[in-house]
Parts: structure tokens; sequence; C-alpha cells
């Protein structure tokens, strides 16, 4: 039995509306910079229109809210059906790119991703460029508002925990998201026009200025030049994407609660000094490691390269600026293990999250003082918060299901045809939603073009997966759901 | 402030008098069979006499009775001071191995690993070699008398399930344990010899029939030939060993519970039918894919051989009857992720364990069916006894810290030179106390020879932590322990 699709239906329509209106005004910069995809995108538009405009008025009048059901269905819909009429505009040009290719690139894009089977992006036409952009901007917010509105709903993770920030009001619940969410984009918008404004006074042009803070501050990493951030040779430039990466990794909910009541020790998100701290870490490791192997000889500018791409892997962003794949051994190992991490829980970035590591090392800390004092009593806290069994739990569960999602994606990519460290990196940076992997094939140099068709789709369901931390979507597959 | 050592220093000087004995016995082979080590041995013997007799003597006639902290001191000093002693025979011989080699060699022969840094043992003494199997075959039986009667009591990893069933009885616990540990030992022996008589029957001579049998049982994997199992052309014996392998690596509780009372299903452990078919199925794919990819064109060979060398890495006993490197990337994947897998809980094989893997699974499970009926009560269930949650989340912790323990040891053997896919494989084999690991260095056809003297004590390190579930060695560190 099915359950009723239409209260999703009807969200799901308002989404592809907002596209539509993204696809017109991509149309009009098209049109007004004259660089030929002006067509495609009122194509597109029109397209999005329609589909959008007929499922929101198939499915009008009722009395509407939307159940636990609605939510996951809603939720696993929209991030499969928005990279589908998002990729519309590229497959109205017969010589470009394929069917699989324009989804997979516009999952890699709503996702905040950020792998890309784009080639020659320095002579694409700009408003395609942008668009990439958009998308994955568009994506960034979604995903704040899907951790911050709907899976602290769901008990996804250990994501309860971020759930009494706002609905500790009761029957105020519903006013009070739509407050938190008007704040939260206000903070989205307000950190991208900074980091618009800064990349400008340091040297990009608008273009490039405006298409790298959209893909910085939702820690998406796609950029216009093949060369990613590479391509600007100002140091200055890159430690200011090193703050901006950092500032959409934060849980977007940190900034308001930096403005709120109390001490400054209350007032700081506790996922942030560990954050800070592993990218700091690993980057001060990786930037010895550089010096000490002579593979950079001027220290500052091994620290601006290790400080950088650390960065932009840990943050999920997954620009890059130096092939680290001819950095030796141990820098591939360290480039893969990082793609765990990820950054905070209720940013934009993805991986497994600092909070959960937080929360696993306190637990393990917790078993071995308990091993010593079996009667002892020492809750687990996380901010000032007694975090109960059952989140803990979660939390576990949720980063044995990643790393095992991360196995079988590595086994579908290698029984395919891909080598060992391509096929780990390749499952891993989409689980994680990173964007490049290691190896010649999909690392930092190179581009995920020449992988199949078949791999392409495992990719997007592994970025798909990843990006709705995975237990939101294997619920569709439990009987349970549907009775 | 330390712990009182004395009961510690007093049951360890007991083993170390045991491993007289077996040091007494070999010489007596070595000079039975004029093979140049009898002195060695009559010398290792004399140490082992002294120094277990003087730490026996000088704790003696207090009263007795093992606490916690004892119990946990004795198990760490246990697996390090055993191989000190076991080494000494290697080391009157100026021209063998180095302090470091012979350490290496016990201590993976102790955890039952089995890697190996010896080569050109088809021309070794014989008495050398059997001692490599007897050091393997008395670690093994040390594991299973830790795994039931240490770890249970200790909570570790979950472990606390097999605690019940001899600890039900209140004030009769302890000769029970006696009564238990003694039909273990007599099972243990009693597989020991059927294997020695099959592998006889089907063609070994009785010295190999006896090393393989003593390595096979104990799931060590320390063969008399340098080509390991593939020095046997005999598909009969590869089978034979397959089944004796799996036998070590089903908790040994199991054949207890089998013959006592019950219905068929009650007196079935639930790890062997999962163990079976995670280790068929993986058998089963290997071949189809070593048939499809036309790496062999006889059936039979490819399921034997698939079938043999899969079994021996998932019971984690590490013989090999192929080079497996030369199978291609996938199977080169397949044999890294089987790597974590290991046995069952309770046996002699290391890795993560089955009955984790079965806890994990159920728990996602419920985790998902949670989702949907938040206030539905779905008790996770491990062979008809319902599972706590704070025993589900002492094995959860207990995964995330073998993968974190997996990663370190990676880093470690990748900062000191070694390349991503040895480091990462040996971390994982040594930690899961597997043996062979993947690469050219130290994959199926090599050995850790080459390795260098820091890379050889990381990998002692881990084979120690996994080989005692970890958590009971970290909380040596914990300074709750001291107080």
């Amino acid at each position: 039995m099915l359950p009723r699709l239409w209260p999703a239906v009807h969200s799901l329509g308002w989404i592809v509306l907002t596209l539509a209106a993204a696809e017109a005004i991509m149309a009009g910069v098209a049109y007004g910079g004259d660089d030929g995809e002006g067509s495609s995108f009122a194509i597109g538009a029109a397209i999005s229109l329609l589909a959008g405009g007929a499922a929101v008025m198939t499915t009008k009048g009722r009395a509407f809210e939307l159940s636990f059901r609605d939510a996951v269905i809603l939720t696993v819909a929209a991030w499969v059906v928005v990279p589908v009429f998002a990729s519309v505009p590229f497959l109205l040009k017969p010589d470009d790119l394929s069917l699989v290719d324009a989804f997979f690139e516009m999952v890699s894009a709503v996702t905040t991703t950020g792998a890309t089977v784009m080639t020659g992006l320095d002579d694409r036409p700009p408003s395609l460029l942008l668009w990439r952009s958009t998308v994955q901007w568009l994506g960034g917010f979604g995903i704040i508002g899907l951790a911050l509105i709907i899976l602290p709903f769901l008990k996804i993770g250990g994501m309860q925990l971020f759930r009494m920030e706002f609905t500790d009001r009761g029957d105020k619940a519903l006013p009070r998201v739509r407050q938190i969410a008007r704040a939260l984009g206000q903070i989205y918008l307000g950190l991208t026009a900074a980091c618009f404004v800064v990349y400008l006074l340091l040297g990009m042009t608008p273009f490039d200025a405006l298409n790298h803070a959209m893909t910085t501050v939702c820690t998406g990493g796609m950029s216009t030049h093949d060369l990613s951030f590479g391509y600007f040779e100002n140091e200055a430039l890159h430690w200011a994407a090193v703050v901006f990466m950092i500032a959409g990794a934060i849980p977007f909910m940190a900034y308001l609660r930096f403005v709120g009541r109390g001490t400054f020790r209350e007032r700081i998100e506790p996922q942030i000094p560990v954050l800070i701290g592993i990218l700091g870490g690993v980057a001060a490791l990786m930037a010895i490691y550089l010096l000490a192997s002579g593979e950079f000889t001027n220290v500052g500018e091994a620290v601006t390269r290790a400080t950088f791409n650390v960065a932009s892997i840990v943050t999920t962003t997954g620009y890059s600026s130096a092939d680290y794949m001819a950095w030796g051994e141990f820098a591939i190992l360290v480039f893969f293990l990082i793609t765990f991490v990820g950054g905070s829980s209720g940013s934009t970035s993805g991986g497994i999250k600092i909070m959960r590591f937080q929360i696993v090392w306190a637990t393990i800390v917790q078993q071995i003082h308990r091993l010593v004092h079996p009667h002892a009593v020492t809750p687990i806290r996380f901010g000032g918060r007694t975090v109960g069994d059952d989140q803990v739990l979660s939390v576990a569960v949720f980063v044995v299901a990643f790393l095992g999602l991360v196995a079988i994606g590595a086994l579908l990519l290698s029984l395919t045809g891909l080598d060992f460290l391509s096929a780990a990196s390749g499952a891993a940076q989409a689980v994680a939603n990173v964007g490049p992997g290691l190896g010649s094939i999909i690392g930092p140099a190179g581009s995920y073009a020449s992988l199949s068709d078949i791999q392409k789709l495992v990719l997007c369901a592994l970025m798909v997966l990843g990006r709705l931390e995975i237990l939101s979507v294997l619920v569709l597959f439990s009987s349970r759901f549907y009775r």
C-alpha cells in the first residue's frame, strides 16, 4: 500500500517552481551575455514552471500539514527530482553532456558534492557555469533546512540533539520554525555576500567572485576553472577561502546562538573548536611532512597549500589548489582518511561530522571509565547538555552505516572496473559529499567524465544517500513505512 | 600510584613456567632430530624456568584472588611477556633473527596472527618451525580462556553477552569456570588431533600434519613452507583445511552448547549460520568473478582457490594458497574488506567478529523501525536473548574503536614509508590478527622481513591491541585505573 503522496507532491511543486524562477533568471543572464544558452534556460524554465505549477495546482486547497511519512518522501524526492529538472538546460544542446552526465552533474551540485564530469570549464558559456554554482548554493540552503527542521524530527544519526533548540516552546513551534528559517536564510545570504566582496577585493573578477562565493559558502566546491582554486595564484585568496569554507562548515544555528544570551562559553557551539583543532592539526602535520619530504622548500607555500587543501576536504568543499596525489603515499592516506571527517552537523558540509566524533570519543572514554568503576554514573555531555543512551546509539549506528555504505559503494565501483584507490576514495567522497577522490582518474587533477554510466549512477545514489544521512532514505525500504 | 602487582606476577609466573615446559619439550625434539637447535631451546627453557619460578616463589603464600585490576594487568602483561621469553631460542643463534624480528615473530605467533619475518622456511630446523606452531597453538588456547573467562567480566565490546552462560549459578561460579575450562581444553585438543589425523590421511607428512593441525585450529596460519598452504597441491587437503579453519572460528562454547539440552534451534550458536553464510557468499562471488574475468577456466579450481583463501582471511587464519594480488583490483578490495570481518566471538579468531555484525545490523534495522514507529518497543535479540542498550552501545563503540585503531596504525606505517595499500592492509590485518596484508611487500606472496624495526614494533602493538579487544589495553591509560 502506498502512502498518500499529495502533500509531498504539493511541496515538491513549490520547490520546482523555485527552480523555474532560478532558470528564468539564468535565461536572462544568458540572453544578456549572449552566450548562446538563453533558449536552453528559457525552455528549462518553462518545463519546470509547467511541472511545478501542475503539481501545486492539482494538490492545492486541501488541509495541509506534513506527516512523518510525507516529510520522508518529500526529502528523498526533492534530492532526486530537483537534479532531473535542473539538468534540462544541459540536455538541450545535443553535442554536449549525455543524459547520465547531466543528471550526475546536477546530483553532484544539489548535494553540494562538487564532483564534475565537465571539462574545459574556462571556455564554457558563463550562464551554464553560473547555473552549476546556483544549484549548489540552493542545495546548500536546502540541506540547512533539512538538517535543522526535518532530520531532528526524524531522530536520525543523533540529529535529535539539535531539536530542542527551537521546539522548546510548544504551540509556538511553527512560527518559531519560520522565524528561524528566515534568520538562517539571512545568515546564508550575508555570508555569501561577504565572501563575494572579499573575493572581489582580493582580485577575482566579479563573475569568478560570485560563482566561488556561492560554492564556497555552500561547501560545494564547483569552480569556473579546470584548475579549480589553483587557478588563482594569490595566497590571500586561498586564506580567504579557508575562512569562508570553515564559515560554511559551522552549524548555522551557531551564528544565532553566538549573538544570543549567555556567557561566551555558553554561546560557542561545541563543534567549532574541535573542527578548527582537527583541521589545524592535520594541516600542520601535512605542512611539516611536505617540508620534511622536500616537496616544498618555502614554509609559507607549504602551510598555505596544506591548509587550503586539508580545509577543502574536511569541510567537504572539494576545491583543490594542488595535485596532492604527487605529495607522496602518506599524503594520499591522510587525504583518504579526512574524506570521512566532514564539517559540523547543521551546516552545509557532509561527512560523518564533528558532533559524532565528539560523542563517539566521549563514549569510548565513558566505557573505559565504566570498566574501572562499573557502577559510576558518568553521563555523556555535548555542549552542556546530557546526551541520552539512545542518542549515543543512533550516532554510533550512523557511523557504522556510513562506513558500511562506503564499503558497498567501493565494491560496486570496483566490480565495474575501477581500481582499488579510485573505488574506495570515489565511494567515500560521494557519501561524504566532498568532490574529488584519489588516484589518477578521479583525483584532484582528474574528472569523473571517463567513468561508465553505471559508475556515475552508483555515485549519484551514494551522494543522495550521504546527503540525506542514509537512514532517511533506507526507511523507504522498511515494509512498516507503508503500513 | 601503581596498583599491587603481585597477583598478576604470580599468575604470569605460572604462564612462563608452562612456556618453560614447552621449550624443554622442544629441546628434546631438537636433540632427538639433531637439528642443531637443542641448546637454544635448553637455554631458553632454563631462562623461562628461572624467571617463571622466581615470579611464582616470591609471590606465593598470600591469599589469592584476582581483582579486576589484576586481571587487566595479567592479560596485557601475558601477551607482552610471553613473546619475550618465547623469542629467546631465536636469539641464541647470532646469524639469525634480530631482536626485533624475533619479538615480532613471537608476538605474531602468540596473538595467532601468523605474519612472519622468516623466509626459507622449508630449510629451517624442524624444531624452530614446531616452536612457532606450538606458540601459536598455546596463544589460541589463551585467547579462548581470555574471551570466555576474563573479557565477559570486563564487559568489553559486548563480550558480557557471553557471561551468563556460566555465571548463572552464583557461588558455584569458580568450580564451574574450572570445569568449563577443562572441557574447552579437551575440545581444543580433540579438534587439533582430528585435524592432524585428517591431514595425515590426505597425504601430509606427520611433521607437516602436526604443525598445520596446530596452526589451523588456532586460526594462526603459520606454515612450514614458504608457499604456505599452496605447497600442498591437493584439493582435498584444502577443503579439509577450510573445515578446520571454520571449526576454529566457531565459539568453543558452541560445542558444549550443541551437546547440551534443548531443541536443535536452541543448541545452534547464532553466529555459526551467519559466519558460514558470509564466508560462502563471498567465496561464491569471488569464484564467479574469477571465472568471469578469465583468471581461472576450471570451475572446480576457481571454487577451491576462492573458498580456501576467503575462508583463510575471514577466519583470520592467514594461510594463502594463491597470490590473490594477481586476481585483479576487485579481488584486492574484497580481500581488504574481509580482513575486518573475523570469525566468532569466543573462538580463536580475530577481527570485528560475527556477533558484532549481527548486533549492529539488528540495531540499524531497529533504528529504521523506530523512525516509523517512535514508541514501538522492538528489543534487539541475539540467540534468543534480549540484548540491552548498554551492550549494543559497547558493541558499536568497539567497532568504531577497531576502525579508528586501524586508521591510526595505517598512518604510522605510512609515515614511516609504507605505500597506501601496504599501510592500510598491514594495519588492518594486524588489528584483526589475520597475517597476510595486501600489496607486493606484505601481500600473500610477500613477507614482513623487509619492514623497518619501527614498522614491526607498530605492528606488534596493533596485534596485541587487536587480540585483547583494544579497550582492555586502553584502560591502562585511564588515570582512574590507578586510583
